[in-house]
């Protein structure tokens, strides 16, 4: 899981995690940043990603969800590892094909052992997806 | 969203929904069927799903939870169409590559306008989530 | 389900609904109103309100929480009725007796059958409940 | 938190937590019991549960519900304490006055730190409230 920053492209300067077949090629990758002090993940929504309506599929917004997750609570993880215990979503529209699918989110509360966490998916700015998770802490690879 | 049904494989006589880019392709194709009257959904975990720490990642299962929605409320929706209004879920474990993963469900109820189920995905048949969700129905095309 | 406005005490100016008895006196009466455009409800934490280990009880929170949805989507109802459908919920931690209880939200899509709010419930400023709920409007009794 | 037997009245043989203003008090007494190894929650729905509709307000059954994971989690937590750390739920109907309301449910797994469970609430034996919950172990008071 080690972070990568993005060299070329739409998102150059961004970052995603590696060896994470699922996340980073399968549906991804979805990148993360910084805006200021203020976490975001994005991805640019493709073919591969809508459903039979010709909108992103609810599994791919909530497989971004979860990698957002941990995009917003990176900084309060500190490096550490950690699990989704819980999420829970609702649905507010669907981005269509080309929309640039953005996340943000705050940390409300950093306990030690859970990370509370909420956010709201955006499709080219439109709200699309509510989030919350809840994050377990795991004790670091040393 | 066709129903079609599996040849040959380990999935033959399943059914999945074709033109569905992200769930018949990209994370899938994930699929369904009746044991006796009991809708099961199913896919065998490969390492595309994979997570960095070598299970199934939380977005897959997400995924996957999504389209057991629908598998567990086929019968109820009788040939028509509908969205998922909201997801919620808790994870339990994560299977490893190679596992057979199956979700399980039941519709709790199924109003005028929206239908609402619960269900267990299993890996290798371990819980390894716990998953409600609400679905509205949309108007059929004709 | 009429709204009243309370004439004096710690909650002069504010209002409540009246006719029901679980929320305006069994738990409650739990209070609402608009600073500037902002809806905000309230209560203060008594006695009445703790549970076993001197915080305020999780069913308490989440009673007000539902209660929360309605205010926060007041306007957005325009004078008609609604039920709540599904609502979710984090727990960050617990207002102490004595804790000025307040919610604030917003909605986050007003559809034509359904309603999605989102909000936090501090004690005495500090985050104690996050909650996401859905509201299903029903027709308006004529 | 001390466990108390009823002695008489529809709920002889039940029992409830004391010590608890709120659940066993203001909105409560709540009851459980085991029904051979099946652990069962209950109460009679009264005119102060009650919403403006005339069914039981969704944040009595929320509460309910919330109580409902410690009396399924009973045994799992074997006398430890716990505190809720997340709830979700979906509303299916509205119990009328006069109506036993009843919970059943699993716990799906209890792991070292977290118990999660899940249940539904029935109002004369009709699904009402589907519920799913997380509870964070304490350490014993010693």
């Amino acid at each position: 899981m080690t972070q990568v920053r993005v060299e070329g492209g739409e998102f150059a300067g961004w970052s995603y995690w590696e060896d994470e077949p699922y996340e980073a090629e399968t549906v991804g990758p979805f990148f993360f940043r910084l805006e200021g002090e203020t976490p975001v993940a994005a991805f640019r929504a493709e073919r591969r990603h809508m459903n039979g309506a010709g909108v992103v599929h609810g599994g791919c917004l909530l497989s971004f969800a979860d990698f957002s997750l941990f995009a917003i609570a990176n900084h309060a993880m500190d490096g550490g590892y950690g699990l989704t215990v819980a999420l829970t979503s609702e649905f507010l529209s669907g981005p269509k094909e080309g929309a640039l699918v953005e996340a943000r989110g705050e940390v409300l509360r950093a306990g030690g052992s859970l990370i509370f966490v909420r956010g709201i998916v955006t499709g080219d700015g439109v709200p699309c997806l509510n989030f919350s998770g809840t994050i377990k802490r795991l004790r670091n690879k040393s």
